[in-house]
């Protein structure tokens, strides 16, 4: 995905930005995405289609571009006073969102794209979260385990189950928590 | 994506079915996949548009379905003589072919398919491999995890690296498989 420098806040790129992005979200709700097209969500922001296509280069990578901005935590994990319930609990609602029907598609439209920095931007609203858990873990004394092993172990599988459709209960995102925290004590 | 029983090998079904995916693999071969459309896949294949909707739904459909034959493994995973080196040489292997070009353009095709068919049959030719893994280590008297810890152990973290661009350099992979080694022990 080519995305330009995020645009100064409050400016007409900014409002541009924001139109095409809400006009796209709320295409989404109506249509099926193989109905929607750049002309479509051109005439509901107000725009030209060519300012879209200069801007996000093509409806995919529009897409994604829309999917990030969605993917984007807007709240820090729950602080329970307890690193592995502060992970689990993370990873409990992280679980959800993802395999709720918005979730796979924002998920899909993120992998479709034609470049990878989309994808790259998802990786490190995650490494951020886990990342304030550990902080907050070292912050009361807690032994806590590097986050990127938290991405290998924890993250991962679930994404990989979600993604190829194959069965994810709540017992195994606790065995994929519980082991991590063990391996690190 | 909607996937009719297997057609009788040799019938006129299972011709239909070649032709298709040969055309789909040659084209794919020379042009930008945004180019390719039913009616060139059909034109190329001798077959009408019709047939190809009728039996795939949509091009999206026939692309994870040509992917996934494509990602079927044709060899066995080579036998080393030790079970942890078998699991090396095997995730390297798959990592190597994941992370090429062509292969994460089959991943994409597979999980952008709008049914799920596609990426359980690939998650089932990766557990089968692991499988034969754990069977021939089985047969040596050696120990070894069970395959589903080792999809969430290794191939997890190596596919979700490939996916979000994330490095993904060969001592990672060395200790992925350590690690569930080691943990199983």
């Amino acid at each position: 995905m080519v995305r330009r420098q995020g645009p100064r806040p409050g400016g007409r790129s900014a409002r541009v930005q924001a139109s095409v992005h809400t006009a796209t979200r709320d295409l989404l709700g109506q249509f099926d995405r193989a109905e929607i097209t750049v002309p479509m969500i051109a005439s509901k922001a107000g725009v030209t289609p060519s300012t879209i296509y200069r801007r996000w280069g093509d409806l995919g990578d529009l897409l994604a571009d829309v999917a990030v901005e969605h993917l984007r935590p807007d709240t820090e994990p729950a602080d329970t006073g307890e690193a592995q319930r502060d992970l689990l609990a993370w990873a409990e609602q992280y679980a959800d969102e993802m395999s709720s029907a918005p979730g796979q598609e924002m998920l899909r439209d993120v992998l479709a794209a034609s470049g990878s920095t989309g994808a790259q931007q998802c990786c490190t609203f995650t490494r951020d979260q886990i990342t304030l858990i550990a902080r907050r873990a070292a912050s009361r004394g807690e032994a806590f385990p590097d986050p990127e092993a938290v991405i290998d172990g924890v993250v991962s599988p679930i994404l990989f189950r979600i993604l190829f459709a194959e069965s994810l209960d709540p017992e195994r995102i606790q065995e994929l928590v519980s082991r991590i925290m063990k391996d690190h004590r």
